[in-house]
């Protein structure tokens, strides 16, 4: 019994980072398409969001079957509720793909307002926190998880310093800017929203290493 | 043992509505310091979500010592794992009140662009659907449920029709007007994801209820 309940676990584990790797992959088409403000590769983006939907019904379903079935204790136990919580973060970072795959449609057909060079870097701030804080999970790593949460603050000021751009510098400037510059703003918001789902996930890894609840008291992440 | 197992799910229950009340009242709060363009009241909200923090931490560590404890099967495990993705919502929900409130604090010492007549509407459908999926969830009605999924259509509208006024009827005509509409079509959009949570718990109730998978399946709601 023991040794099948280790096995589903790594099976329960390696579900996990597939799902990871599938919502990864979902963000950085998701900026893809708005680089080459590319339909067919937005809408791809959207229809791709029913295999991450479907992963995260397998997988909680995997997580009620181990707890039905093993009745785990302690680390187990604690293992198998954060996975629910995870997919839960997971299934969103890739709803928030679907929003920047949207905004791309609301765009095409028009020329793009401005090179990009924010939005990308606060894209793989975002695709690094995510990958980031499965590893840690993973290897449950709580050192490199609080790294994890440290990064949130690049991307907040990134995301303020694309709001604050396209607000001050084009929709003020020349209002029929706004209709291009709206989309944009939004994606840099979508973007950082996923960091901060990241750092939920790192937030629950550190949890499930240190049992103590770092979630909402971030204080305690500076007596270590 | 039984008795002590039902009294502990009663009590459970009756926590998450005390999480679901905090949280509307966060909603309510957070658009009535918009109507009066009120700093003190939108920091209130700020300072009040650690309280739903708080509760988060707590039913979390309830509902893993329920299952460590008393090892319960089929419906009472299914009731329990579904309290962990519904307090996540929860606490989104009740964070999407602060976004609220941070509009509020970029706005306070300007006069309001126009007077707010849908975006209380819209506030009025959140509050309604957050507490009409807890109410669904308490009483296991997943008739219920469905209404409040149903309802998520009008919610898309009402965002959809701010954002359109705002963006065209204002910033395109009057780029001065930019700052000030761009925080009330980000409470809009804020107000509309709070639907979304209150949508996805209703879809949580229908999944406990009926046990299968209406979350990411919305085509089978038509075969009732």
């Amino acid at each position: 019994m023991e040794k099948h309940f280790d096995q589903e676990l790594d099976a329960l584990k390696s579900e996990i980072l597939k799902m990871g790797a599938l919502v990864e992959n979902s963000i950085a088409e998701s900026v893809e398409s708005l680089k080459q403000l590319s339909e067919e590769r937005a809408r791809k983006v959207i229809a791709h969001d029913k295999m991450v939907d479907q992963m995260e019904n397998a997988i909680d379903e995997m997580c009620v079957d181990l707890l039905a079935l093993y009745q785990p204790m302690a680390a187990d136990l604690r293992f198998i509720t954060m996975v629910l919580e995870i997919t839960t973060d997971l299934e969103r970072i890739a709803d928030l793909g679907v929003d920047i795959a949207q905004r791309v449609l609301e765009l095409t057909g028009k020329p793009l307002l401005k090179p990009l060079v924010d939005i990308p870097k606060l894209a793989q701030l975002a695709q690094r926190m995510t990958k980031e804080a499965l590893d840690a999970f993973v290897r449950k790593d709580a050192e490199m998880a609080k790294r994890v949460i440290l990064l949130d603050n690049e991307a907040d000021k990134l995301r303020n310093f694309v709001q604050k751009e396209l607000l001050e510098d084009y929709m003020m400037k020349d209002p029929t800017t706004a209709p291009r510059a709206l989309p944009l703003l939004l994606v840099a918001r979508h973007l950082e929203r996923i960091c901060d789902h990241a750092t939920n996930i790192a937030e629950d890894v550190i949890y499930m290493i240190e049992a103590r609840v770092v979630k909402h008291h971030p204080e305690l992440l500076q007596d270590k």
